[in-house]
């Protein structure tokens, strides 16, 4: 399994971020090609410095599949969305491997 | 579920962190009472901004259950464990319930 994690810092205007993240950006994401989860965090606690306003995390099979994901027109729309959600640079992404231990 | 993400940036000495996270830290942190997954991210590639050094996401059922275990003897021990990871402040970590959207 392999998980691309979007962390977003608290936005400026944290209601139509949560407006606009739920009624568009979640639903163009979730039309990525072979996406076998997508889960968002409800109201990060701290337990070890600042939290994150909100994780996300959306899981493929495998590294192929996650490619071919990013390279879809469906990514390209996704990606474009991005710059509406206000966020400027408050937000770190990444893509992994998950090895259980 | 309710996730406990753990967020590494790169330590001082990574060597010593590897070895001494997945030979003292994981097994103290697979100890956790009602641990449902624990997974750790391998080698995670930016797409926006600096990646993390690691990633880890400890799972449970619910948020009855993480706070149980954070008030398990086995927690006082993987807590002070963190110290032997000499990561220093370098290290966010929150917890929050799991939507999938």
């Amino acid at each position: 399994m392999v998980r691309y994690l979007v962390l977003f810092d608290t936005p400026p205007d944290p209601e139509a971020f949560d407006r606009h993240y739920r009624e568009v950006h979640v639903p163009l994401a979730k039309s990525l090609p072979g996406l076998r989860r997508f889960s968002i965090s409800r109201a990060p606690t701290s337990v070890r410095g600042e939290p994150y306003y909100l994780v996300a995390a959306l899981d493929w099979d495998d590294m192929t599949a996650l490619q071919e994901a990013f390279r879809s027109p469906a990514d390209q729309a996704t990606g474009r969305d991005v710059a509406n959600l206000a966020i400027a640079d408050r937000v770190r992404s990444m893509s992994f491997e998950l090895e259980d231990v």
